[in-house]
């Protein structure tokens, strides 16, 4: 697919046309670092987003799905990292209002051409004077190279930004899709029916698409990328992937039409490079591991298995310490409710079998535990019963997992 | 309930008449330790077992199965810690036959009066000549105050024994019931309908009671004590849990009968006891948690929101931390599957008001922190729907599990 594209060196989501980013400091951060980021169009966006099906969604949560409802377009996202304006109630929800009314009147656009996402603390109330001094300053700091500063700027827990920018070409004309995400922990997408994700991620691009189109390439992209990876299993409260389109290249794209297979895999390699890259920076993780179940009887059940063996507990110590332990990995497929029989069961690690039948396959101990030091490996569990499958992306339980959640206080 | 019951003093398995045990070293401990444990009844019991639900049951879980199904009592149980006899295929069952036939010859009984049951390491084949020995010289050791040698050694990643005896009195005759568990790691209870437990756990009693009505007895009792834990979310391979009645007392008792509240409430008051010790001493754990989830609209609801509070790995580091972090705890609750309105949801520490309507309730962090320096609090989360209601006993995440892990071999 790769040769499809062409990979901005150092790109985000200003690489495409049109598009201008900053990283500001507002205040929210002890630390004295950016968090606050403006993302702004230059034109009119159609766009679309994906949002967390928490029971508790935040304030932005809930007033992204209401642009996404009535607002023909977009021009501007706005990302404040600290406080999360979750459980803020209706006085959570007017400090969103007054979010995008401010940075509305900043850029001379309308308040619902304004799209807010928040991340940090649950609970706490938004201090609304800091909200305003990030945009008075925001707005000066603007630039078609910023979108390396808002990338910085929206990061909590996070040690790195998550970014990427491909491009590509229809008819001579250049398109290009840029984005860039937070996220490490509270990591856990978990429905796969309702369209959400479970981080904030922002995607740009320059080309032209109506909003009905973008909502189907984000989700079928969500679902391929950040609906698959899981650091602790915890669903979050203002997991937001939103996707802005301003038509800066000149280049229409729709279903079917010329290029959209190319813009389609574009979207879905950004997003995938995102997602990874979030369970790569996730609190504590050490260890990169994939989760590749094969052969269930039904899709359900592939996601049933692989979930299980990817948050469960055991499991993830076993692989901190390279220590083989593969009955861990059988006993969480036997109790994540799929279907199947004990003794068709295989695993194997990377290329190295594990278990045959449901047995050890007599790989010597020390042969898996060396295997394991690698940064990144894979967990392949054949069950023997179908055709299905499904692939989750995790990371190992670390000490540092522990000590960072132990006393997380923005 | 508890003025019903004299509590035995250093009470165990062999608290009611007519029971021995004992704990030997057959050497399935790199330690040292003693790793095997037999409880032999002077008479015929009638029997009843609850067994894991986890599709890779072990070999001695399969065969108590057969036992319970088609043996008509029983006279001894084996335990042995070190080697599960998990995911061990054709060879394992014959070994766990074997064993119950070297118990039986040494025991001069039938063999399907033996009970077998394995806890350790997953994935390896059992020993025998290690059993042979065990049993041999265990056999020498059977005692009437061997309860506490037996209860010693079963443990593995426990840290102390786990028994208690409790006795009434029908009629002027005294009637008692004991009971000791092992478990400490891969604990998790995870399906209510079907019986099954989520360690080892052996109940005797003096009491003469049928086959069938132990089976209510036990099932009753199991849901609301081994059903009601988790530890780290991980359903073992080999849970079972026996009970045992020899009918020394004398008194029957049966539905119904003089007695029968007594005697059941004896049952679960140990298996509650015991449940509540597998927390406390659960890998890592240093504060032990009751999440008591009420108002839900249903009891579905109400367990589903229990349990993701229970494990989700960012309540419980922040536990450890004495971060009071209430966020979190809505969080896992709107991510739980449960159905309810977020702006109706309290929570409570103890006493102490957390959430009120979905919002911060005011009481100052400090003292939230202050009062989750305690070895043991609650956390109550009223959902405003209807009556159902769930509690879930857990505990903490701490270093010290990661460390016991991230390199588990014994």
């Amino acid at each position: 697919m790769n040769q499809e594209f062409n990979f901005v060196e150092n790109g985000g989501v200003t690489s495409p046309a049109g598009f201008l980013a900053c990283g500001v400091c507002a205040g929210f951060k002890r630390s004295g670092s950016n968090d606050m980021a403006m993302i702004v169009s230059e034109r009119d966006c159609s766009f679309a987003g994906t949002f967390t099906s928490n029971l508790f969604p935040a304030a932005p949560v809930r007033y992204c799905r209401e642009i996404c409802a009535s607002s023909p377009n977009v021009r501007a996202v706005t990302i404040n990292s600290g406080v999360a304006n979750a459980c803020t109630g209706l006085e959570g929800y007017q400090n969103t209002l007054r979010t995008a009314a401010l940075a509305a009147e900043a850029l001379n656009i309308e308040p619902r051409q304004v799209l807010v996402a928040s991340t940090g603390r649950i609970g706490v109330q938004i201090p609304m004077d800091k909200i305003e001094k990030g945009i008075r300053e925001g707005v000066k700091l603007l630039s078609h190279d910023g979108g390396s500063a808002a990338a910085h700027a929206i990061l909590t827990t996070d040690t790195r930004p998550k970014e990427l920018a491909v491009s590509f070409s229809v008819n001579g004309k250049k398109v290009t899709v840029g984005g860039c995400c937070k996220g490490a922990g509270m990591i856990s997408p978990r429905m796969v029916v309702a369209p959400h994700a479970t981080m904030i991620c922002v995607i740009t691009t320059d080309a032209e698409a109506d909003n009905a189109y973008l909502a189907q390439v984000i989700e079928k992209a969500v679902n391929a990328s950040f609906n698959k990876i899981t650091v602790d299993n915890d669903m979050s409260t203002n997991d937001t992937v939103l996707l802005l389109a301003n038509g800066s290249s000149g280049v229409r794209i729709a279903a079917g039409s010329e290029g959209s297979g190319q813009f389609e895999n574009a979207v879905r390699m950004v997003a995938e490079h995102l997602a990874r890259s979030i369970v790569y920076d996730g609190e504590g993780v050490s260890k990169f591991v994939s989760v590749e179940v094969s052969g269930a009887a039904n899709d359900r059940d592939a996601e049933l298995a692989a979930r299980a063996i990817a948050n469960s507990p055991l499991c993830k110590t076993a692989w901190f310490g390279c220590d083989p332990n593969w009955g861990r990995i059988l006993a969480a497929a036997g109790y994540s409710g799929a279907s199947f029989r004990p003794e068709n069961v295989s695993v194997y690690f990377d290329e190295m079998p594990v278990v045959r039948g449901g047995l050890d396959a007599g790989t010597p101990e020390s042969e898996l535990a060396e295997l394991m030091k690698h940064r990144e490996f894979s967990i392949k569990v054949e069950l023997g019963e179908g055709s299905a499958c499904c692939t989750i992306w995790t990371g190992d339980f670390t000490y540092e997992y522990v000590k960072i959640n132990a006393d997380y206080h923005t």
